[in-house]
């Protein structure tokens, strides 16, 4: 029987930031495809469009008028999920209905005046005006008594149920630490007790000794595919600095981050020559006053593409029963991205 | 202030069965959509199809032929992502890089030999024919062995990473039990261990008396949207008999669960006129060889459609990266879906 390897034989990897698995099947990417194929939107978006909720001097739907903004803008979300003023309460039955109010903040980032450009086409001076915003809102948000969780995220593209074109961002802060964050949480924490280190900074080191899964690293960034990457193409930007969130960075490092996130999505869209829909989020520490050593903040990014601009992988069946499974294995991906850098 | 209300409020909700929330939004789903649409594919698809893998006697993309069958038909998926006799084995570094070889057996099973019917179109009587068939694959599966788990499943529609429209499901069978199975027995066992009764079993009780989340019930089967729903129309079918697998179903209960299917499945279509999309599997005990004395099986439906045939349910940004939310309450769900019943 032949020997194990990673390359070729169905295995499973361990997230050790979630504590969860991945199932690897690396030699299943050659079948056949006779589903769904996503439409190719070449952006010959205008630089402004007058239908569009987002751009400058525009009415939203909710009715208000966007400034003339000419870098970002932000905004509270006219459809939040979370409102600020829910009132207090639960519900409770027989022990197994339960369900309790939550209260929260959503709100809208246009990264760009411009409709026809994303974080991939933007200056570095650009991107860190939006890093510049991250930074302000997490630690304005996060000072309120009852914000305990700051989750900064972006869909882009249709294929990531992104409703509008207009480059643009979320930001949905709340009382409750959702459960993704909160598994890091405690993940991270166990470690720091264990080895007094940031999982982290530790795994960090490590890809940048092996550099399969390396993509690119600039002062104080690592880009890469983590080792137990779920999606086909997902990556992840590290600051090699342990920093338990964003609050913390200082000028030079925002600028680094800028750059890192300018490579990163440059290099989506070179890799099957559309621009690269995903969903990316920044996980920090939560904002809920407790020390949280551990943390080491991050970048994810979770891009739905498989073998081309139009066949993305969807889980599904399997995957919503039982546990993530992925097709290529996460060095393959690596070189491949490597490969238009 | 108003006093709290489910059908009006930001609220969270507790799924006793996985231990996971839920956020809901009552009121967000009004927001404007601009985003993908998804293809409307009215099955006007032929009984037979020539070009069809799965069609009686045609070729399969492996090479080998079907057999003219009749009414059901199983085979060992020619693109597995899990494979008999992978190599034991696995990979180690710094206590951060972890994988495990894994093994396993994954089937495709064809419903019916018409490539135009879905289980919406089948007799009860011939989706019996699956029920039966599923009962003795997770019987001879589960007898193996290396195989601890059995996950039988079916993805259908386009929107659901169903690559081919003939109608069919898959069963993948391995060594490890996938994270979702897993969180179930370790809820369901805490709760028999405290109760000394199955915790889906009260469940159904309550859902019986509460009526709101009840879609249907016969002589053993009730379906409902559970009050933790994720999906928009995310439905159950659960056994009012506390049963660990459907190895212990008798000859009444597969009747009335083909039934429950059949009744489920047709309301789906109807819903939005369309052959409804979904991914739906059947949780039961490991095939571990432990007792499992508090799994109570049922079948899970998770279907993508939100507003119309056309427009999703996304599960990106803050999904991915916090909680799962949704728009609509399940009450509004189970009541829109009762009324084309
Ligand atoms: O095996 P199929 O039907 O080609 O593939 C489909 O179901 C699998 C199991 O849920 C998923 O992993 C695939 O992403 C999906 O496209
Ligand atoms: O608020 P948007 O951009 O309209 O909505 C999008 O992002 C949200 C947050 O990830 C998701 O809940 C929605 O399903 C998605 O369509």
């Amino acid at each position: 029987m032949a020997a194990f390897d990673l390359a070729e034989h169905p295995h499973r990897r361990y997230n050790p930031l979630s504590g969860e698995w991945v199932l690897v099947s690396p030699h299943r990417a050659k079948r056949p495809w006779q589903g769904q194929q996503e439409k190719i939107t070449k952006a010959e978006r205008p630089e402004y469009d007058p239908t569009c909720y987002l751009c400058p001097s525009n009415e939203r739907i909710g009715g208000e008028r966007n400034p003339a903004y000419t870098s970002t803008y932000i905004f509270q979300n006219d459809f939040a999920a979370l409102t600020e003023n829910t009132p207090e309460g639960g519900f409770h039955k027989g022990g197994l209905l339960k369900a309790e109010s939550e209260r929260g903040i959503c709100k809208v980032i246009c990264f760009s005046p411009r409709h026809d450009q994303t974080l991939a086409d933007m200056d570095v001076s650009d991107i860190r005006k939006v890093v510049d915003l991250w930074q302000q809102e997490y630690e304005e948000l996060g000072k309120l008594d009852y914000i305990n969780h700051v989750q900064i995220f972006e869909n882009k593209g249709e294929a990531m149920g992104c409703s509008n074109p207009h480059p643009h961002g979320q930001i949905w802060a709340q009382s409750t630490v959702p459960a993704a964050p909160a598994q890091e949480t405690k993940q991270q924490q166990a470690y720091f007790q264990e080895h007094g280190r940031s999982l982290l900074q530790d795994y960090v080191e490590l890809e940048l000794e092996e550099k399969e899964r390396l993509l690119y690293q600039n002062e104080h960034f690592v880009v890469l595919v983590p080792f137990w990457a779920v999606w086909p193409f997902e990556t992840m930007i590290l600051p090699k600095k342990h920093l338990q969130h964003i609050g913390q960075l200082g000028d030079d490092e925002k600028t680094a981050f800028a750059d890192a996130i300018r490579q990163l999505t440059a290099t989506y869209d070179r890799l099957f020559d559309i621009s690269f829909p995903y969903s990316a989020g920044i996980h920090q520490s939560p904002t809920d006053g407790q020390q949280h050593e551990g943390w080491h903040w991050h970048m994810h990014f979770y891009p739905p593409l498989l073998r081309s601009a139009t066949v993305k992988k969807f889980m599904v069946g399997y995957e919503m029963l039982g546990d993530p499974q992925r097709d290529i294995t996460p060095e393959t991906s690596a070189e491949r991205l490597r490969a238009v850098m």
